[in-house]
């Protein structure tokens, strides 16, 4: 269960309705997933949220699938079970294979891994990684 | 300061220096980064540690910057100060132009965003994104 | 399912009884929650727990609805599917409006963000901000 | 050090420097703390986080200093350096009271306590809870 | 629902049907948990995780009863549910009581408690906790 | 820097002081570490959150260096710089040698592996874990 009702087209005011038909047209698809109608009840934070993630995922100079695998990275470093299934859904559907998947849990593996032993050494950083050296 | 002191090649073991051996011919450089040095203590953990992540982020269906991307995308999520700098590093010795490391940016935070909202919200996994469906 | 069974009144020791009217007392409910019915299989933990969360959350200098947002916030944040179940019911109960509910989340998730962008870009803290300056 | 550079006035773009030219504005002070700094490498995300932090964080039904407040939560369980830093010193400057902030640490503290205990004793969600109930 | 399919002793490689007897004769059972068919997949992954994990958790200086306790601990501050319940069982079935589960319990939560409220303080790290000192 | 001041023993309460005093006869050593020092703005917090600890890490089912080294684990999982010195610190002073301190990096490095590996597949929790079974 949602800590919030998911609001069906009929329920959503008509500025949370045009985000709706927003995302449709974008997506090319009827479908509108639970997260935006859970959101839909604050249709400012609807239009935010939306307007930001299609910009920030846009095709530039990493491309959508790329930063679909990116999404999915964080979302499992946050433990987010819903975005983990979501964007894992997304970069399938943008062609991620599932041996392009699983790559992506390996990286996501060792990097959780490495992230631990270098927090539990304390390993202090190296003056070569300063940008500006 | 570190939990354990930071080994020089004149006070790891063979084993380990084997494997800082490895790591120099790998990267074309003579640098061992303060990560292997601390794991040095423990060449078993270090040999396995290095041979795994050699095998992972080698190219692969995805290429070493996308993957090292991905790297850096999850240890911010962890927090993990070290690794944000050395593979922020990597990422750029790999090719990762500033436009490049923005885009990254631009998906990490808007997937901790969403990824904060979806947990508030406690959003149900939509049936659709069953990879069985 | 959880790790452990949930105790029913009948199988709590005394001890543990006697957390339960005092939850019962001060909430005004004869109704227990999940939580205290599985912290009880240790009345000591059970005991130290619901005496510290009754002083932590009693009205002082913040009221006790503000407690409960900053509680979903910290669950939210942790990842805790029922401390953001138990605690927005919980806030809700004590007043907090849909709208309150929106505002919550709308920083929730911009805190989220920026942390993330803060992290990956490892910004250094103003010396400003020092409370001693 | 920064993954990427601080920019100073005379290095950052004209539309970055309309930002920050709102943000000393809205504060009424001329300092830009480092955070901008580093964000102005890209001007859209600049402009996209400042204005939807400006709304965010704006009175509504929550007042500014209670949703700092939940902005040091947050940070605080994102484990976010900076983020503590700056909005303790944001909170402080609208007004919390050592007392205050003594409060929010005793929510926080009890609030990570119990997330951990409910999520090693995976406790089931009380239907209770159920907003629709 | 998992993002892959769980795949059974007819659907894996037989490189992955090889280290699916190795579990079964390590642990002395039949039963492949889901982590490992689902892992299954990746055949080398599956090899690499087994092996190092099989080495890891072996008796040494440490016993492999408290390593499955701070395994349980890693795993409900990283909010794995699978991981908590599995771990647990584990950790049950080397020997830990109910005593000795709430104890566990128990320095968790003590330990998230602290960890935030340092966290929250941003205490500065006691020069005598240096190994060098 | 910290969020608050260190409260030297001239600058705290005598409720306060007496916490102090007995952390040092606990402890058998004149030296106060840090956190208490931060925390000692809230001589109840302060008091609370001593006498827990003190009662959470004493001998019982398991040694207190057992309980120092999950302590650590936790501390690394949520990222703690303070915690993971303090009680990495700790743990040495209660015995744990460079090859146990070893071997619980390994414990926690895989347990972050397979953490991050459970939840990007979202593995579902076998029913042979169910306690109750």
């Amino acid at each position: 269960m949602a800590t919030v009702t998911l609001l069906s087209d009929e329920e959503v005011s008509a500025d949370a309705l045009a985000v709706f038909d927003d995302i449709r047209a974008t997506r090319g698809t009827e479908y509108i997933n639970n997260f935006w109608r859970a959101l839909a009840h604050d249709p400012v934070m609807l239009r935010a949220t939306w307007d930001r993630l299609k910009h920030v995922m846009a095709p530039g100079m990493l491309d959508p699938l790329v930063k679909e695998m990116i999404y999915v990275a964080v979302s499992t470093a946050n433990g987010c079970e819903y975005c983990v299934h979501s964007h894992t859904a997304a970069a399938s559907a943008k062609g991620m294979s599932p041996q392009m998947h699983t790559e992506l849990l390996a990286v996501i593996g060792m990097a959780a891994q490495t992230n631990a032993l270098a927090t539990a050494l304390q390993v202090p950083v190296d003056p070569a990684f300063d940008p500006n050296s």
